[in-house]
């Protein structure tokens, strides 16, 4: 018969199949609560009447794979949905050995066993939510004609963030990972294909040690062409995070408040935007925050902290744009106005910055003047090329789909990826 | 003004933006074919009303991009929808250089300027219709409770697949890139996810040269757990690709068969399944074909190749799942019957292998025995722990996205990547 999943089970004959989450074998009954991905059902099981399970009992073990028949019947002294399945079939499927964590085991230690981690009702509503939020990503973008693209991630030459890349050895020669999609997804712009995404993996040859940095991540990048400005590109950017948290509170909001503790405020727009000069002005008059004085024009991480604060007394809000960096402080490849201000921005969400987006400089003078004064020219003149041959003017921005599990559910990075890596994890 | 793309183009005043396609510049009138990602549309200039525009026409070229606003018209003269703009506003967004490669330039030029080549109609249906394809396989997936996960990219012990890995210098040790998520995807398995897909990257250190060979693709990867057996794992697979290959129709069936001459048809239910051994014997009844003796457990690419015919002929079939392999020949986590036959199957679409798929094997000590058979014993030491805890009975496939564009356009693999990577190719 078909397996039927226990959020489903009604009375009657079924078929259940799942983890053995609690197991007790008494002289003269058992009791397993077989967990499935949604939900827990109790299997009551009298011994005389099978004593063809009497074996399988005797070995079965906590978190044991098991399959199980029979009449699902309502028993009101049961906790869970008030029914218990009554088996006259019973199969193991797979032993379990003595589990090699806890629950409150430290996270390193999990992380070692992180399949079993997962199997936590937290991990699951985590990969859930995920799942919502980057699919309801990509059904807003697709209804706005966006193609999804691929990129390369084994690239010919270094590429332009800060960031430290990682050396692959490509057969005679050297190749090195991708750090972002950047200039392919402007490639894509040159390409005239004027509105793209990708989900995929980016890497960064960090040595940092940080409950937000990784080594490999997931990012979700678009692009698109014929933007009048940045405010187009912000525009996007909000009603995208707006739509897509939406979903998320829709689906899964219950269960993350009442695992997580932390409610899906689901932001309304527009989204507050300020100047990084003001954001430092009113740290400085509400909390006397002091600026370090080579700093500003950046922001720093505690300013970025502590805009959560601003944000919310300011505005009754979650996120905050910033923009008017120092051009300084930004990539060669963003768009400046007329007296040399980056036409980008930064995006908060509770305190964390989530993404860099910008109107980038399409003119290939400029361009290539503005790679030449931090130093770049040699380093990025293959994508300097996409910019002779007529390109739109366009945008975009990139998000870390981590990171944002991680705001939405107050984890840390190594607990919000499905499996983490940083300079000393690379297994399993 | 809000830009309006082409295709939805009617008369009144109108902003567009797009490509150069055709520039004939009069000594009157100069006429611009623009083209976006949606369409073309022609406009036409009376220089004498307009000789604020004569410094930026005697500057234009093809490819170059521009923004025009002004009245759109009927005129029946115009071949492009028997319409045209008559613009009072003009705008050089980037002047193109002369092109560098044409459409009939081989195709490792036209990858090395890929940017420009991707600018063919050909090629915007061909990432529209992978971004459909794409977009459906999920959808269906979705539909029934698959959440999606990202496996690391970076791993610390070279895997399982015959092909070679691309070794990453990682800090002060080795990584490796990911060949494949099967490992991890079967973690998932074991952390009760139950059912979850990936799209991700896919990387191979094969020197193959093949027009179906690249150093990196796109693969798109499911399992699930609970099946019965393998039928369970196929049904799944001609479900979800019957699904897929209908959107791709719906939307763009008429543009593919127009531009490349190759009608996208929508499979039947259910696909045909022979045995390899039938396969054999009947491509040398039919047709002839000897079978090389060491051969007999795998399929050779000849007869890969001629399944096509084969599959025709005898079913009107494109597809076709091959099972009944010899375990010599399958990866040592297939399940195998109780007769040592390999639980698993190819599946050929025009010829050509699209899938490996199999029931895995769930039962630690089998595994083990099957993996230490193959000599992969200390290799997939951290691989085998994932079923010393308790791990559901499961099954799944991947598939190549590259590779199944490749066959719906009849294409290459280089024209069928955005961006392709082979052993003599980073770049751009």
């Amino acid at each position: 018969m078909e397996r039927t999943l226990i959020k489903n089970i009604t009375e009657g004959r079924r078929r259940i199949a799942g983890f053995v989450e609690n197991f007790r074998n008494k002289r003269t009954m058992a009791f397993i609560v077989v967990r499935d991905v949604t939900g827990k059902l109790q299997v009551t099981i009298e011994k005389e009447k099978h004593p063809e399970f009497s074996e399988m009992l005797d070995a079965l073990t906590v978190e044991s794979v098991v399959t199980f028949e029979g009449e699902v019947v309502k028993n009101d002294y049961v906790k869970l949905g008030g029914m218990e399945m009554l088996p006259d079939t019973m199969r193991i499927e797979s032993i379990a050995e003595a589990m090699p964590i806890k629950d409150d085991s430290d996270i390193d230690c999990r992380m070692d066993y992180r399949w079993i981690d997962l199997r936590r009702e937290q991990n699951k509503v985590m990969m859930q939510m995920q799942t919502t939020l980057t699919a309801a990503m990509r059904d807003f973008l697709l209804e706005r004609g966006f193609v999804e693209i691929h990129t390369p991630k084994l690239i010919g030459a270094a590429s332009e963030s800060g960031s430290d890349v990682f050396e692959v050895k490509y057969f005679d020669t050297k190749a090195y990972l991708a750090q972002s999609p950047q200039f392919y997804k402007q490639m894509a712009m040159a390409a005239g294909l004027e509105r793209i995404f990708e989900t995929g993996p980016v890497f960064r040859a960090e040595k940092s040690f940080t409950n937000k940095h990784a080594t490999e991540f997931s990012g979700f990048d678009l692009e698109f062409s014929y933007i009048d400005g940045v405010e187009d590109v912000m525009k996007m950017e909000e009603e995208l995070l707006a739509y897509a948290i939406g979903k998320v509170k829709e689906k899964h909001g219950e269960d993350i408040e009442r695992l997580f503790g932390i409610p899906v405020v689901v932001p309304t727009l527009p989204f507050p935007r300020m100047k990084l000069a003001d954001v430092y002005r009113e740290l400085e008059e509400r909390y006397g925050y002091k600026v370090p004085d080579e700093l500003h024009g950046d922001l720093t991480t505690e300013a970025e902290r502590m805009t959560k604060q601003l944000c919310a007394e300011k505005y009754g809000h979650e996120f905050l744009f910033i923009t008017d960096y120092d051009a300084k402080e930004r990539a060669f490849y963003h768009m400046r106005d007329e007296n040399g201000v980056p036409q980008g921005y930064d995006l908060i969400w509770r305190g964390v910055e989530i993404t860099t987006g910008a109107q980038r400089e399409h003119r290939y003078e400029i361009l290539k003047k503005q790679a030449d004064e931090k130093g770049l020219g040699q380093d990025v003149e293959f994508y300097l090329q996409f910019f002779r041959y007529g390109i739109p003017p366009h945008g975009g921005f990139g998000l870390g789909i981590d990171r944002l599990t991680m705001l939405f559910l107050g984890l840390s990075i190594k607990e919000a990826e499905f499996l983490f890596r940083g300079p000393n994890r690379l297994t399993p």
